[in-house]
């Protein structure tokens, strides 16, 4: 759905702030607890959280950059507080509280905003969240961007680095060809999260948005390298069909796509992967895939050795993930 | 200073997203804590806080809204800080952590963007807190946008509603012109703010971002109304000057302009206000005024009672405060 409108009654220029932060109220309901813990002053007092340690995290959405008018409304906003949600849930972490920063347009279509809270708000009740707060500035006509900030706390957080020589790499679901829905449509991986991050055997994990291609060298210690198994990564039916599309190979979408949303993570060496698994499958009817494991890699000669390596110990894609900014050469 | 460049080198789509990361933790320095407290992955983990209660509030600051060419990128970045602290300030409370969400075209200046991070950074550093990580998201050619989440602590958090009846209605520092030169190089009362929330005599605190016309009702309880008196309001300097550019009387600007990051506070009735204007000053150069008191509200008579009255009892300058998005009419 397009998000700006020339109607003048439902154009965020014919309210004005005040009337706009009693709308915000209505949309987000329930998900808005009760003044001074939600909305009303310009900071959230919370309560003290029950767990060890306190996560927070960020993440924007942009009109244009990560979605467009295909998506919905309120797809748009369960998608953004989805993408913070993935965070907390790659640590292995409860989601707490969340605040939210808007800046947009005075054509920006209340309609389209009302559907936009509505969705963040069921997602917030969806995964236990609250949003407590935020802040609106306006912009020029024709552009949205909104930051949502969010707190967590885990009692045992799981970091991105800690593999060994030896562990095994897996991932969850199935990878590749997000574009075709799955950016929009995904599940952030919570209870799985939390579920890795108490068992022993975990030594690292992180969740996949820049592709496996970007996403994998970023756990690999120095003097280490991932072996994959081609055979073995868990290409999507999307990553297929987009191969059809593209003529690239289908892994090659699984490694190098982005917005997968899907847990990354090693557990430690020595471990029976099926036993392992069979303890997963126990829990989730989602699919998990260890696909290769960390090994010593090569004495450096020159250049850097490869982080990603094939069982034939080929480079395998590395670099070839989404970048922001950088120009195309 | 002019944020955006056509210059090859100086510009962000010259290094790309992972050498601007690796560009920004150097910049940050030692506002920015070692991983994981730090940059590094996407959630910063973070130490539970000591204090009873958890602040939580976030601000924007956005390119030709909030500064423009006159600002230095120091003064930017110190700004979106500042505003941020201000709230935190204005709760009593202590700042702990944050994160930066920013959101700019591919050809924003890098020397623009370090000292925008090193003004952010010594901020950080002289009010004691943590830039611990962050977002970045690409967005059109000359567009710069940056919100600030910042974490802070209290066990006494002060709202800004509690008056009662006869209680004194104070403010810091001297108020309008903030446009002048103010809104870049005000200081965020957190001494201030700490000081107050411990004292019994508190009632309600809030700091001034709007204007005294638009922020005071906000603090005023339904059934009562601020009695001020005009020849009390501390004018600053700049109010003045504005005033002779402008024709109106300096004491408008005082009322209406926005930015002055002054606290805004009452105290319970019955206090002597000389007692506490000395007890403020043992503590405080800054000035302290008591410029009116709450009042019980004259019953409707069809329209609701003003909000702000004179001496006299006659409407001051409500609703003439700057609101957003409002079309001008």
């Amino acid at each position: 759905m397009f998000p700006f409108t020339e109607s003048a009654v439902d154009r965020l220029d014919h309210i004005g702030e005040k009337q706009l932060l009693r709308f915000i109220q209505e949309w987000l309901g329930a998900a808005n607890p009760p003044y001074p813990r939600g909305m009303g002053d310009d900071t959230a007092i919370l309560p003290p959280p029950k767990r060890k340690h306190l996560l927070l995290t960020n993440d924007s959405l942009v009109w244009k950059r990560h979605f467009d008018e295909t998506a919905s409304a309120s797809q748009a906003g369960a998608k953004l507080l989805k993408r913070n949600l993935s965070d907390i849930a790659a640590m292995g972490g409860h989601p707490l509280h969340a605040v939210l920063a808007l800046s947009c347009g005075a054509d920006l279509s209340l309609k389209w905003l009302s559907e936009f809270f509505t969705g963040m708000a069921e997602c917030a009740q969806q995964y236990g969240c609250e949003i407590n707060g935020g802040d609106v500035s306006q912009a020029e006509p024709g552009s949205f961007g909104a930051t949502l900030t969010l707190l967590g706390e885990a009692d045992q957080p799981v970091l991105r680095t800690g593999g060994a020589d030896g562990a095994w790499i897996w991932a969850s679901g199935s990878l590749g060809g997000s574009i075709l829905g799955h950016h929009l449509d995904f599940q952030p991986r919570l209870s799985e999260g939390q579920w890795l991050a108490a068992r022993p055997e975990i030594l690292a994990m992180m969740d996949i948005t820049d592709g496996l291609s970007q996403d994998l060298p970023k756990m690999i210690p120095d003097g280490l390298q991932a072996r994959i198994d081609l055979s073995l990564v868990p290409v999507s039916d999307a990553a297929r069909a987009a191969a059809q599309d593209s003529g690239k190979p289908a892994v090659l979408h699984a490694f190098t796509d982005g917005e997968d949303y899907e847990l990354l993570f090693i557990t430690r060496p020595g471990i029976d992967p099926q036993e392992f698994e069979a303890a997963w499958r126990k829990q989730f009817n989602h699919p998990l895939t260890a696909m290769g494991s960390l090994c010593s890699a090569p004495p450096p000669n020159g250049s850097a050795p490869s982080k990603v390596v094939g069982l034939d110990g080929g480079n395998l894609f590395e670099g070839e993930g989404f970048e922001h900014f950088r120009i195309q050469r």
